[in-house]
């Protein structure tokens, strides 16, 4: 009954939000043909008299109903922001406290955790302080053994997230039978050994597909990217230049310096946070490189070869930039017309990472550059810039940078590599070599940008008298542009269906900041079924930009912003 | 020496203007390059000593001597702003006034000119006041034969802003030598008969290549777009919904009322310039169906076969409506969502045209939206919404409406069929019958958008041991994205050139209104000059979008901004 009521909750909120991009009904319609299932009510009392198989099978028969009327995925799209006080709430009716560290257990370290991955060592999660064996569990699992596996090694709690069907009394009691210790108090949060530059890097979830260790730069993993609207912060994608800071050396604080200041300032969050109103938004965060590989397989490309998943979607709060700029008298007839970043990342030669952005954009309230301190409500985690780091709605990655040490208000841009030569495109036919990076401007904005995360390209999937497959991805643009429609086609784009939307922000004109959801049921005719089927898609923004077919007008030698109409194959057996 | 100084002047302000974009080197050296022919001085004393013949040869020598160097259209680029000062000084210097009434000759009405286009009737001009006869004086012509022949028929003003080499003293005795008579006194601006709906129309440029006459609309003939920065008023493209209200019955006011206001308010222009600082921005103004017929070719769409002339640019002045607004206390924080805009100009049930705009562009500043009463320094023509038009930067010319009547404060969008219905875009798998024009948001900005220009599609060329052919276009983005590049390619997108940039404006990030001129002299090959030319182009906005390959992807019923990359093929003989 819970989730009954809990489906229906959303429902409502959804509708408020998804007005003026299409009707409702869909959604309503989707879920409520969910609410026939229910789950029955256990007393804790009966615990022992149960088998877990027994648990396992009811929840299993509960899910796979939930999975036929294709409830389950959309209810994720709709649940997760509601997630933290659903748990909180859980917990408190829960006569155990699950995850809570048990004195007569033994302890392991994240290591030891980590070695336990396959049948033979066992299978082993971790659930807050909590270490579990799952091997037994694991073929059992009602939503099959694909997502499961991506948590193996580590922490469950980041896919709870997604999945928050999780969140729920009977999981919590099937999952603390399977306890077998406590995470050691003392892990320590390292990997590398000290001594390398690299010694203060925290750890990360085993989920994250790396692309490069050292600086460390992961994607969130495609199928589960766009599960839910806010991407946990354990599973957002990495995009770091140079080594992570040393945690307990970052503090809460920053210089501000630059034309229009008569000394450089030091101030720290506590102090702004106190005099400035605080401000949340939601945004996706997109790096220049994301799809970089497509771009690659057309004609090679220098940088790190991201798929689809350098993207990710988190709720952010932190006091405006524009608010403290206008403070110290910084206006537009300022003489400044950049606004340099420092982190506290800095390279072999202790030159921090540094980039800039136009002061016209730091300036306007309506663009809403952040100095961050949270992070999907909670504190920003190391990898993510802790404690305060730069949000830029509507622009690339790079500008938006992590453990924030230093503002400069300048003439200039800066010189830094990052904004003069790395994140720079060009003329097609020019390369590394022959391309002008004096000559081009440094990349701010990105276009209109759309991926197909579901199914995944190369997939073999079982025929199962399917009418229809479900495809689903995201779509966003720059500068705050909205997503107008996701077209989806399997002939190549000689024709097309639209995708239905989904978003959990209500903004305003030209500040749609965070990615827009979509989902489409392609129907499937026999003809289909024989032979491979190619997807592609396509999105338009608000200012009718779309993507383009091929990289023949936008390859460029850095591999930047690669957004032609994305592809997958999938064949049935 | 006047042309020479002129010249450098001009160099030094386009300098200052395309810096951010690229060295300007390139400007100056072809400038400079010129500057070594001079215009003998004359007296006036001497004229009647001088054959006619002697002095076209005199012009034509210099001005072959000109074009050679490349001066000629560059300096077009960059002289027009000057135009109407140079004009004035020049009718000082001058010992008689070209153009003015000549009691001594007899009348002419505009349609009697309009009838001398050939060798057989004669071939007549318009200058100011004065008829002219250059059926003699037309073959030598040191500019060809093509664009005099526009004028014919009408004014060579509007010519002479484009060329502004004729606003010289040499020119002006030439024209008045040929003097026949002068413009009746009593002329009429009507040329449909009274009781016809459309009895109020003004007498237009016989340039414009009308693609509709009831309602009335015309684009800018392509081979004279983009030589002039600024579009004359007089070749300005026109694309008007309804008739043309009667001048005389348009005042100096409208109202303004809705949600917020007490009551309605009527204010005058006069009153508003009174009390606000009047504004001036340089915009361009673009139709939705630019280059509809492009999108025609792939699959036929409804509405007027624009070709890429629906586009012009200007100076605008007028007021902020940010300002009326704000001082009538309307905010963001107001039940409002729309401004709406009521023209003067009604249908046969005396329905006005209408459209809106959502309320946070109406008050951004920032979005410069005007009521304007001036364009390019003069009364607005009646034509462009006399005595008052909304100018909305960076979106379709429908929202920028003329013969402004009435301001609408609204909840609500415009219910108008312009609003509702007539410009939206749809999936391209959709027709005109099978798309839902509720679901579809109604267009507003528009994407990076390019054209070529010069040469003309289908032109066969003179070979003259040509090494290079000379290509000029304009590319412009909506939301006041800057034009980054513009790539030329003669293999079908295999490689790419940079074209050359021009603008005259210096916005700031996102403010970039108007335009980008560019030019290329792409090489020419020996193969190449053998066969068909096919030359296409695009460009990138500074949020990286650009220009799809082909219509796949943007196909819509309505033939709404079509921006594929635009193609044209040459040939030489």
């Amino acid at each position: 009954m819970m989730i009954r009521t809990f489906g229906k909750k959303i429902v409502g909120r959804c509708c408020a939000k998804v007005s003026n991009r299409r009707s409702c009904s869909d959604y309503q319609r989707s879920v409520r043909s969910s609410s026939s299932y229910s789950f029955s009510k256990t007393n804790q009392n009966d615990d022992n008299k149960r088998t877990k198989t027994q648990v396992y099978c009811k929840i299993a028969v509960c899910l796979a109903a939930a999975g036929a009327t294709g409830f389950y995925c959309w209810k994720k799209f709709l649940s997760n922001s509601n997630h933290v006080t659903s748990l909180e709430k859980l917990a408190e009716d829960l006569p155990f406290e699950a995850g809570a560290r048990r004195p007569d257990l033994p302890n392991y370290k994240y290591d030891e955790v980590a070695e336990h991955t396959s049948e033979e060592t066992g299978i082993w999660v971790i659930f807050k302080e909590g270490v579990y064996d799952i091997t037994k569990f694991i073929k059992q699992h009602p939503g099959g053994d694909e997502k499961i596996s991506m948590a193996i090694g580590g922490s469950v709690e980041p896919f709870w997230d997604l999945y928050s069907i999780h969140l729920n009394k009977h999981v919590f009691e099937i999952l603390e039978s399977l306890r077998i210790g406590n995470v050691h108090p003392e892990e320590e949060m390292q990997v590398f050994k000290s001594g390398d530059h690299y010694a203060h890097e925290p750890k990360r979830h085993p989920a994250l597909k790396v692309n490069s260790q050292k600086p460390f730069n992961a994607e969130t993993p495609l199928q589960i990217l766009v599960e839910s609207f806010y991407t946990p912060n354990e599973l957002f994608f990495v995009r770091n230049h140079l080594p992570v800071p040393k945690k307990s050396k970052l503090e809460d604080d920053f210089q501000i310096t630059g034309i229009g200041l008569d000394s450089s300032i030091s101030l720290t969050m506590s102090e702004l946070k106190m005099k400035y109103k605080p401000h949340e938004i939601t945004t996706s965060v997109m790096c220049a490189g994301n799809r970089r590989s497509a771009m690659h397989e057309t004609k090679p490309v220098k940088g790190l070869q991201w798929s689809a998943g350098a993207v990710s979607t988190a709720k952010w709060k932190g006091i405006k930039l524009s608010d403290l700029l206008k403070d110290l008298g910084i206006t537009e007839d300022s003489k400044a017309c950049h606004i340099i970043f420092q982190g506290a990342d800095t390279d072999i030669e202790s030159k921090p990472y540094e980039v800039s952005i136009p002061l016209e954009i730091a300036l306007d309230p309506n663009r809403e550059v952040l100095l961050a301190f949270e992070m999907n409500g909670k504190e920003i985690p190391l990898d993510h810039g802790y404690p305060i780091r730069v949000i830029v709605p509507g622009v690339i990655g790079a500008r938006q940078v992590k453990w924030l040490k230093k503002i400069i208000v300048s003439e200039k841009e800066s010189d830094s590599l990052w904004q003069q030569k790395d994140y720079k495109t060009f003329n097609p036919s020019l390369n590394i070599e022959t391309c002008d990076t004096g000559k081009a401007m440094a990349v701010l904005e990105f276009p209109v940008q759309s991926a197909i995360c579901q199914p995944a390209n190369g997939s073999v999937l079982k025929l199962e008298n399917k009418k229809s497959l479900e495809v689903k991805g995201y779509a966003l643009s720059g500068a705050g542009k909205k997503i107008l429609r996701v077209d989806v086609s399997v002939d190549g784009g000689q024709s097309w269906m639209e995708a239905d939307l989904y978003t959990e922000t209500k903004t305003q004109m030209n500040r749609e900041w965070a990615w827009t959801l979509w989902k489409l049921d392609v129907p499937l005719s026999d003809d289909m079924l024989r032979k491979q089927i190619d997807i592609t898609c396509k999105a338009t923004d608000s200012a009718h930009n779309t993507q383009p077919e091929s990289d023949l007008g936008i390859w460029n030698a850095r591999g930047l912003l690669e957004n032609k109409w994305p592809k997958i194959s999938v064949k049935f057996e």
